[in-house]
């Protein structure tokens, strides 16, 4: 049997704007024990976004923020069609809880995005090209913005602008901006929030390039653009490896702490 | 059948002091389809830190650092005992490169260290403690250590101590301590040397573990533990959250751009 193309997959699943459910014929093709494969890319589908989001709010208060992104989108998949999604351990990815275990670095929403494209990016330059859209968004996007149903916790949520991808540092900021401490109950609803905003536009940063119509909409800042002209690869000193935003810690009187 | 348990399988594999190889016993037992399982934790088995080392060495070349730590590790349970490991699709840890996509967010070996850790350790907590006892280890000590005995490229290869978790940073360290550019060869083989000795810690602290011989010898630094007092859970501010060393960005003048 010949094996399914990303593109036929699209095609099979007959989505017209605004239709996501499978179609029972893409449930069968993936589910034969044939189209079982750990080679990449695997194939991926249209997925409603929204659908997504409720589900990373919910599996973020199962296994945190890593687990929540990538649950939501691949456990869809392992529901239906089923194999291979449904044989990845799934726990594994609550590792990146906190920025990994609670050390502060790469936010976890991040990092399971980034291994959802992983798994579903064609190429490794594609899968640059839509990480590098789904963590420019997030560092320069007032989070979050995702509203539940049925919130854990009733609050008022305030939004923050991070500036930075890493947990210690969006943290921080959600702090400063709303007076939460960091380990309250306001906070973890707001990184479940947060979590179902990145799980969305992982989805729909997805679904644009299996459409062909990914464009990214984020590019670097100019002050960034301007470090890296000397910094980066090819520039004068080219001693600095790094998409981040440079004025989140090298800027505004940099980060010395005020009573030293 | 009954299912085995971790320790069943350090007593079946008969290992002793030096003794790594998989016993045909211990095949047999994984290679069977009903040890295929997606929940965790999965089984690990007593492997050679060195071999680890060579392979993720090898495999640094293949996929950058992440992969390199993952699958010199859990690709070795693929080749034998097989499944569930081989069904694991390795290619998707290729997402952790450079911090990420060239990020500069966490270095990938440590990503993929704490995702090895996420698939085999026992709960949570003990996620979290090897993970605490992998991080500090690489915050803490001069790397890469690790010499190839076939090297890709033969260099007297200089050492650094990040005090970072962050590939930015610790990538920034090394070029400043060895005046190399942060994209010539010479620092892809300190990032391969550097991923092999990280696969090779990660393998040393699941083994004491497994053997319940852990014990972290790498605890926070007296600054940090004072940052923390105040700013960690607990505190008086309570505003942060994190485990990464502080003094790499808020110590020492901050880290102001000196032109401004």
């Amino acid at each position: 049997m010949k094996s399914l193309t990303r593109r036929d997959l699209l095609g099979l699943a007959g989505i017209a704007a605004g239709s996501w459910a499978f179609s029972s014929c893409v449930r069968e093709q993936w589910a034969s024990p044939t189209a079982k494969k750990p080679h990449l890319p695997w194939d991926f589908a249209r997925l409603d976004p929204d659908i997504a989001a409720d589900r990373a709010y919910q599996d973020y208060y199962q296994g945190h923020c890593m687990y929540g992104v990538f649950k939501s989108i691949v456990g869809q998949l392992a529901e239906q069609p089923g194999e291979p999604y449904k044989s990845f351990p799934f726990d594994m990815m609550k590792y990146g809880a906190g920025g990994v275990a609670g050390w502060g670095s790469l936010c976890g929403g991040l990092n399971g995005g980034a291994a959802v494209i992983g798994l579903f990016a064609a190429t490794q330059d594609e899968a640059r090209l839509l990480t590098h859209e789904l963590f420019r968004w997030y560092e320069a996007t007032a989070l979050p913005i995702y509203v539940p149903k049925k919130p854990k916790l009733a609050v008022e949520m305030p939004k923050s602008v991070s500036n930075s991808v890493l947990c210690h540092v969006s943290v921080s900021s959600w702090c400063k901006v709303s007076g939460h401490h960091a380990f309250g109950k306001e906070h973890n609803e707001r990184c479940a929030r947060l979590t179902a905003d990145t799980a969305k536009m992982t989805v729909q940063i997805l679904d644009g390039s299996l459409q062909g119509q990914f464009a990214g909409t984020h590019t670097l800042s100019p002050e960034t653009k301007s470090c890296k002209s000397c910094h980066a690869r090819g520039g004068e000193l080219e001693n600095s490896l790094g998409e981040m935003s440079c004025t989140a810690c090298h800027f505004k009187g940099g980060l010395m702490h005020p009573n030293l």
